[in-house]
């Protein structure tokens, strides 16, 4: 592991509540600093679950301890399934007996789990305190740490509980990848290439170049990765905050992608491969409705394998799939808004696709992976 | 009972986020139009306690439905314990498969107990829906329905779990102030006098002139006892939405206050009567440390009393009261400020005051009514 302290910063541009990401290669041990510029209050509850508690929560802790911060540490189980709001009342417990005031900053260090449970707590705990983002995966430093989207999950569907409660800062060290598991890290390439395909032709095309690079976790490229995913949401997101038009086009691969997490109860697929699939759905259905060129579809499932991504959901039922879609939080007056690539770097918001479509393009994807 | 349908309406200025706050009498009957005009979705939740929904839900549900909206009523036990996280659990419930969607209102009915459980619901469920209030009680309709803090209860403290967020529209029929008890009258009363205190010493001395037509609910009266407290919150709120610096002043006499109704386990004291006798401390101890002028001070404590309002806290431990302030969330690092009045019509934030002086303030307090 090739050791760089040099620090990329992109900066979420939203007047009053404009945020840096800061990105780099075995940035930790200058946390503190960073934090300390924040001028937030001089204690911080740190919300950790035990994997990355145990592999980074002490460099978190002494680098904040160096600053003059003391540290309240909060660890939650690993998993989906304690992003609930029964954690969410451990967690005000925790902050409240912990002393936690009004200036005090709740610190999310782990992935989206952690990033959003953190973040739905910063954003109630006395109607709002200071949040810092420490994301330690490829999805959380690409995606779910950048924009403000925090939430909980009701037991009747996920994100259900939540808000848009932007960060203070979110500082992205890429060295944590390097203890990621490589199914969670194509995971979050799935992301990454969602915004080559919504924003960004020429980003496309370096995915397909740096395969190897990027699979192999070649330090500089991975930053690039990164750093480019970011300032691609950090305009999506300056230009619609809390998602009244454009931002949807983030979604493109969710509404599909959704339907397949839940139909296979969150176990079969994780998030990013849902969302894979989900992309090659909506990319079939662009094709079929006239809008994408056939060429971009296929480099589309092209990219998707060469990350190892699935491109197919398997044995679903196709008539579930579409029912499900109808209940996603995202449809609006009982329509279901598609994202859909118009080519390889633009897409559209599409109002409404028909059954027959629609079944179609499943068909396509059914028994296959 | 006189009738009238004319509409006072106070605008809240917050850029993009202002809304109008309408106020009247016998005015529920057009309140679906006035939904109507806000463009939301065709669905409304609208959030009750028994008491009220039995009193005043089937208008409001008439009035919505004449105006073509679908209603869900959700009715939530009478009582601040209800005001708590298992409770808006039920109600994302009740959303949920009542089918809210993102474009789809939560209104408030009832006072601010079920304003500060729905106004919470609206700002978490999908991230935040449209929030409407109609209030129904005088605290709820001069205070808690303005001005966008929206809460939950921890067990560990009130309003720990919340967010700023503001409704689209607070609609104030005062005819419901003629089914409230005369207590909950007087409370509410406390915030009013609040108002005086802290911005209008002319609105002071209209209340010190128009007593008895105050507590007869004489019609045109109460309108302007209504429109002026909310002119002079919605004010306060547009210098300082988020209770960064001069909204502070709005808490005159709940420092103090707080401290009396969590040492009295909440059961002896409604909120406004812990105001209005912290607002005698603030005063008394702004008399103390040479702030506000003796006669000041003597007014303060004859207005609380015309309005049949308590001014001395009974047997309760100074020792211990000192101790409650230090513990509510408005401290902020283990500092306690206070907001005292500087004359009838202005007030301070003083960063601290000396433990001798609130000593002997409280003594003058103890075993008083």
């Amino acid at each position: 592991m090739e050791k760089s302290k040099s620090i990329t910063t992109v900066k979420v541009d939203l007047g009053p509540k404009s945020y840096p990401i800061h990105i780099g290669a075995n940035i930790l041990p200058g946390l503190g600093d960073y934090v300390k510029r924040l001028g937030v209050g001089s204690r911080i509850m740190v919300v950790t679950n035990p994997t990355v508690g145990a592999l980074y929560g002490r460099q978190v802790s002494d680098s904040l301890e160096a600053a003059g911060f003391e540290t309240i540490v909060a660890e939650v189980p690993d998993g989906e399934k304690y992003k609930s709001l029964e954690s969410a009342a451990l967690l005000y417990d925790t902050a409240f007996t912990g002393g936690l005031d009004r200036s005090n900053a709740v610190l999310a260090l782990g992935g989206g789990v952690i990033g959003d449970l953190a973040g739905f707590i910063a954003a109630t705990y006395m109607r709002g305190v200071p949040f810092i983002q420490v994301p330690t995966t490829l999805l959380a430093q690409v995606d779910s740490s950048v924009g403000g989207k925090v939430a909980v999950n009701h037991p009747r569907g996920k994100n259900i509980i939540g808000a848009f409660y932007q960060p203070r800062m979110v500082f992205s060290d890429i060295n944590t990848l390097y203890t990621l598991e490589d199914r969670q890290f194509r995971a979050g390439m799935a992301e990454v290439i969602k915004y080559g395909i919504i924003r960004d032709r020429d980003f496309f095309t370096f995915l397909e170049r740096e395969a190897p690079a990027v699979r192999q976790l070649h330090i500089g490229t991975v930053i690039r990765v990164v750093e480019t995913s970011c300032r691609i949401k950090a305009e999506i997101v300056a230009e619609d905050e809390t998602e009244q038009g454009i931002r949807a086009i983030l979604n493109l691969g969710h509404t599909f992608g959704h339907a397949y997490e839940a139909l296979t109860g969150y176990s079969e697929f994780v998030h990013g491969e849902a969302v894979a699939i989900g992309m090659v759905s909506a990319a079939r259905a662009a094709v079929k409705t006239g809008l994408l060129p056939e060429p971009d579809l296929a480099r589309i499932e092209r990219l998707i394998a060469t990350y190892g991504l699935p491109c197919g959901f398997g044995n679903l039922d196709i008539a579930e799939i579409i029912e499900s879609m109808y209940h996603d939080k995202k449809a609006v007056g009982g329509k279901v808004r598609y994202v859909l690539p118009e080519t390889i770097g633009r897409a559209a918001i599409v109002p409404e696709i028909s059954h027959e479509i629609l079944k179609n393009v499943l068909q396509g994807q059914q028994n296959q992976v």
